[in-house]
């Protein structure tokens, strides 16, 4: 049998198990099976050909005697749309000239696969990615799974994956927690509802950076969370120009979204006694900080807090892919209840699929050797972007980022005198290039000028090609004054 | 090398590279790194015996020169921590006494896997799922990703698992859409957020079926959607009783949770009647009609009215499993530019790992096969479990469900003049039975009295069992006034 005849039997075989015929209706149980096949046939899939199943696994499906299936089929026989063959079965007869399939409804052609664009921030280089060490690693876990994965549920996610998380967390973020602190999410914007709507209620007021991450405030307006935005300087936030009583700020301090800016001990340790004063809570978004190519970086500021009044938060999109949709939420002791009761209620939307994948491969080692290819290949892919912008150091600050997936070149003078981050990114947009403005980031008045270029996802052909363009049109725009 | 010794060896090399030295630091590199080698052997871990990285492959990974590492080992070897093998490299010193390793701090046990107790609704057989079918699926997806699973996601899910469904709710629910119309979800509350956070906007008022599900309840609650609370009667939701012009009315047609009861064809045309007057939504909660014994079930609302103001909700976690968190909406053309809206906003939930497989699952035929057998296990075992509790047909109304996965049996007046529905499922949980009451599912006052028992995940002998601890329960209570 050829995969297409499989096929039409598999389809044949599903749409008449599903028949159901009405016990209470008034027309016989065989004259309504005898229509349902007609009509069957009748559809407009090509059935001609198919065996039917014998009377005995049909009658048994439909909840009907035998007798009511061969009356059927014997009626279809005799009419010419079925035919027997002496020991093989009763079969759809072949052409029937008269069954034209009705015209189909037309359908839209599926989407055709999306290709990230050159400098588009936030995305893991994937063709790197071990699939096949991961495909066994998801192999293994489910073709035998074990009872723990098949019983209730752990609202927090599977134990094992919050294990291998707080083994990461300790060897590469000095961040000291207990696996049962991490909550599993399906990541960020989650995360984000569960300590808003779960830990603080309604109404508060959350302070929040600026610029920073816009689906971040879009999550906070979702739940009704206010923000108070604080524009950062050049060593991030500062907790003396944070001038409302917040109930919560969330802080990018080892790297801050989108400028890379790495806050300073004393702003950290300022910001905590903000926290103390006002009895707040510091929610700190940990996105990347895995990929550092130098320098030494301050332990996470949870680690600082030990996590008194810190939570902390952590994904997979961009260390492993976007495809998993896995984060954490490392939660205060204090805030345990808080979470068990809200996960408890509203049930974790992680899927539990990846995760005893997930926890194998960072058991076996294989995740950290991923970490560090990633870490190399980065670091490459940066000097080469700069490297090849380096005739655009006139309009574009290129210093190096210490660390992260793009950097953020903010616009010299020069530059912003003729032109905008925006009316750039627009027109980077229409030669293909997908960069975003540092100013779409911000909602305050007088937003800094500069352009998110992200470069972990494309190789050094595809950013020697983007770095082209870019140069080339920001050529154009200097010589344009505005 | 045994595999705890991998571990180590694993263990050791993710340390040592996550290791970040401060060029910046007025100490030297290499006492730095002779620093942190010295910690890392007194942090507790057992590496005596343990191979380093060799100097070259360190060096690169701290991004330090060679010497630096050189002169760390040798500071350490001449100490006694580290000693070298002629031609295999440095090692770990063994029997280091002075290195005893520090208490550990306690770690709570990691929970044992939770068993469901008897009578747990809502949850599907999974010691019948075709795990090593399933589990290759997932390899096959995954071991050499299509581009599309690596480049840019669609927002509304893997497009063939669209497709599946769309063909699966043809053949099983008589609901004709377009895979375009279908959005994957991580489940039924994610669902309800993009409908009333996406569609409909702040401050609306949703119409809801009482008794209905909590769940649901706290949804509304907390994206902000007021709830109009309308009593059901033997027939389900009537129309003529919803007396607020709501901008959308959310039910259960099929099998009214937890009752079970499904709306006629009468009630049905009057609800499209009631959307329309009031250009309200109808959203159509389908949770487990694929699995009906017996009679005629009537075809989806959202089919019924063409999908012109009906949203659709399915899941697989009745169908297949809750490890799965995929479920999925089916979404009015009108409504389509809002939906692209919001899920290119917020991003989908849904994990994408086991998108693809269950697509292909579903397209080989294996996903009917699975019902058709789920259908007839849970059938047998709704009969197997009213049998066993026909001893208290004067207690309980034991009438049996067309379909479904629990029955919902009511208490009979001789029982309520003697005890609650609360009373009893409180009773039967310290017995092990988690029943539910029927008046847990309402707000409204004067509930309707009854117990939910779910059948469907437990083989007959734990139902016989369940069943007789139930009876005794019920004896006790029908022989205490109250």
């Amino acid at each position: 049998m050829s995969n297409i005849q499989k096929k039409e039997q598999s389809n044949l075989d599903v749409a008449l198990f599903a028949l159901l015929l009405d016990h209470s209706h008034s027309a016989s149980l065989q004259a309504q099976l005898t229509e349902a096949l007609r009509s069957l046939l009748l559809s407009g899939s090509d059935y001609s050909g198919t065996r039917l199943p014998a009377s005995r696994v049909l009658a048994q499906e439909l909840s009907v005697s035998r007798t009511t299936v061969v009356g059927a089929y014997d009626q279809l026989i005799s009419e010419g749309y079925f035919k027997t063959m002496v020991g093989s079965g009763t079969f759809v007869a072949e052409n029937l000239p008269h069954l034209v399939p009705p015209v189909q409804k037309s359908v839209a052609p599926p989407e055709t696969p999306q290709a990230w664009l050159p400098f588009h921030s936030g995305v893991p280089e994937q063709t790197l990615f071990p699939h096949r060490v991961w495909s066994r690693h998801v192999e293994r876990a489910w073709a035998r799974p074990s009872d723990g994965l098949l019983g209730r549920a752990d609202p927090f996610g599977w134990y094992p994956l919050r294990q291998a998380i707080s083994a990461h967390l300790k060897a590469w973020r000095k961040l000291d927690c207990q696996a049962e602190q991490i909550v599993i999410t399906s990541g960020a914007s989650e995360a984000f509802e569960i300590i808003f709507r779960g830990f603080l209620g309604p109404k508060q007021t959350a302070v929040v950076e600026d610029p920073g991450w816009p689906l971040m405030r879009d999550v906070l307006d979702a739940v009704g969370t206010k923000v108070h935005l604080v524009r950062i300087d050049q060593h991030g936030l500062d907790a003396a120009r944070i001038n409302h009583p917040g109930s919560a700020a969330i802080v990018t301090p080892s790297r801050h979204y989108p400028t890379g800016i790495s806050m300073p001990l004393s702003r950290r340790m300022a910001l905590l006694a903000w926290a103390e004063r006002h009895d707040a809570l510091i929610v700190e978004d940990d996105y990347d900080s895995e990929f550092r190519y130098q320098g030494h970086p301050l332990p996470s500021l949870a680690g600082l807090d030990s996590l008194k009044r810190s939570i902390y938060l952590g994904s997979f999109s961009k260390l492993l892919s976007p495809a998993l949709r896995i984060g954490y939420l490392v939660v205060p002791d204090s805030l345990l209840p808080s979470a068990q009761r809200y996960m408890s209620r509203f049930g974790s939307r992680a899927s539990l699929i990846p995760q005893p994948a997930l926890a194998s491969f960072m058991d076996s080692g294989a995740f950290a050797v991923h970490l560090r290819r990633m870490r190399r290949t980065y670091a490459k892919r940066q000097s080469h972007l700069i490297s090849e912008l380096a005739g655009c150091a006139d309009l574009l600050d290129l210093s190096p980022d210490p660390s992260g997936m793009h950097i953020c070149a903010a616009l010299r003078l020069k530059l912003q005198k003729t032109t905008t981050d925006k009316a750039i990114t627009d027109a980077a947009f229409k030669e293909g290039l997908h960069l975003k403005a540092l100013s779409s980031h911000s909602v305050l008045p007088d937003p800094p000028q500069g352009l998110v270029l992200g470069y972990a996802a494309f190789n050094e052909t595809e950013l020697s090609q983007g770095a082209q363009k870019l140069s080339r049109l920001l050529g154009q725009f200097s010589n344009t004054l505005r």
